[in-house]
């Protein structure tokens, strides 16, 4: 035991000693300019990491919750499970002749994005059953992935996955360096998320919330599935936000990432309730040169109520274009 | 960089000098008796762990999976949720004054249990929602907490929370020192296990997948709340239980341990499915002296089909009264 001891007590020193300057060296968030947000970052996880302060959080509730879409990564000019949809009607296209003349194919087989949007909510409800169901948990898994490899943005000409914001992957890693557990909360499709979100986020499949189908387990040749149906199971966005993050985490976020209004409950439900350092940010997106510039009147990640909640609450605004040195790592 | 390279290098050096003896030394399953049940269990994490066996799994897809009635805990004479049905009605009450003439829960303040078995699965659902319902997911919790911190077991007359199984205990920690990550997968309440599950058993609320009710996100005094509603959202029981792991952990488990019907499709999904080293494992009650003995015509926790299934797949089952020494801290 003794043994024991005196090793622990050499190995805290040797790594204090090693450590330290390395860590105080080192900006953890290199493409922040300096500013008020930046400083609202660091200073949130030096108070809430400091043993002996005040606002100190123990490690195990250091839950941190990230809006995908708009947030981590590009939702302009459409939401990249969108792109996805629209290219797997097309690549189902010539197995369903039929849907050269139905809609809302049609549409999506035109190009005719008037008659899509006129088709509403129930024709987007029907490409989702098309394109997201009737298949296995798995098969579906392997079809997102050979997607997103293979997927353009249309704008940059670059993999979704390389469309991801460079600072707020300096959040995440600054984050989880100081103990903190990163969740994605998004309205975007829970299975859409998974077969990617590890290898660029660093975000383990259990730790992804979001929208979902039903699932049916069955046994298929003597081996077990999960069918994918095309019957709605979860809607997380807006008010199904903290729903999703209570079903899934089971307890309060100290810090939320959003930047759209259907993340405003997740932000009221991360900094309103319960006691203790909490902290809300909003990215902006003002930068219409190295991304898109968007907010109040926008019909993808409209930003109007929780940019108003944001000044009375005190939640961080980044503003993309003053904020941020870069935005995407190529830049 | 050299330095830091050295450093690294010693510190491996120290570290497997002075670890590496404690820890074959030492039995990780004192609780377990030598015998096939056992070595099953070790012999599984030695290969599944050991870098260059064929059977070695990756830290981060090491996902075990443990049902919680009569696989962690006491679950005879009935379901330990049951009883805090039953407790919270007899609370109840004095607000409540028409129960006294209606049934389901006339049958409870009586202690008529035939009545209560007569009123099925309506009458429980009954009782769910007047028990479970009505109040925040906050209330809630402290209703939980205060109620598992005072009721006592029958038999035993010690709170429930001390009629974990030993052996099991010994093997969730055993399986996190080799990097496994623990999941309850419970057709329990998730609410109702979440409160003490870290506490008891080292598993934090985002790891626990149990049976729900909707909530409803509500602003209530100007403070976002989470209100509980008389509606069952999910049951995390049998086919169930794939389906729980899919939308919570969102990868396949390659451990599963089960004690009841119930457990089936969960055992099915994780050993029959996928490639790769996998395990599944039943606790067949079988010591009517330290505990009890049930299972093919058992009402709590039958044990028919999967121990029919264990055959077949070759899952482990465990005899209680022959492979554990013990079966509670306390014996």
């Amino acid at each position: 035991m003794i043994r024991t001891a005196a090793l622990r007590a050499l190995l805290f020193i040797v790594l204090v000693a090693f450590s330290y300057p390395a860590l105080a060296q080192t900006d953890p968030l290199p493409s922040w300019n300096d500013g008020a947000a930046k400083t609202s970052i660091t200073d949130f996880v030096a108070r809430t990491t400091a043993q002996g302060n005040p606002d100190f959080v123990p490690q195990d509730q250091r839950i941190a919750v990230f809006d995908n879409d708009g947030t981590l990564w590009i939702e302009q000019p459409m939401y990249v499970q969108l792109a996805f949809i629209l290219d797997r009607v097309r690549a189902l296209a010539p197995q369903n002749p039929a849907w050269k003349s139905k809609q809302p194919y049609k549409a999506v087989l035109d190009g005719d994005m008037k008659a899509l949007a006129a088709s509403g909510e129930k024709g987007l409800v029907e490409l989702m059953a098309a394109t997201h169901a009737g298949m296995t948990a798995d098969e579906f898994s392997k079809i997102v992935t050979d997607w997103i490899a293979a997927a353009r943005h249309p704008k940059f000409n670059k993999p979704y996955t390389e469309l991801v914001y460079q600072p707020m992957l300096e959040v995440l890693a600054y984050l989880r360096a100081n103990g903190f557990k990163t969740f994605i909360v998004s309205g975007g499709g829970i299975e859409f998320m998974r077969p990617w979100a590890e290898k660029v986020y660093g975000i383990p499949p259990e730790q992804v919330v979001g929208s979902s189908i039903k699932t049916r387990f069955e046994m298929r040749d003597g081996r077990p599935v999960l069918m994918r149906l095309p019957q709605i199971n979860f809607i997380d966005d807006k008010t199904g936000k903290p729903v999703g993050i209570n079903q899934h985490i089971g307890r309060r976020p100290i810090a939320a990432f959003g930047n759209s209004d259907g993340d405003l409950e997740m932000l009221q439900w991360t900094t309103m309730s319960g006691s203790g350092a909490r902290f809300g940010l909003i990215v902006h997106h003002t930068d219409a040169e190295r991304e898109y510039a968007y907010d109040r009147q926008s019909h993808v990640g409209k930003l109007d109520k929780a940019l108003d909640a944001a000044a009375i609450n005190k939640w961080t605004v980044v503003d993309m274009k003053k904020d941020w040195k870069r935005v995407f790592a190529f830049q």
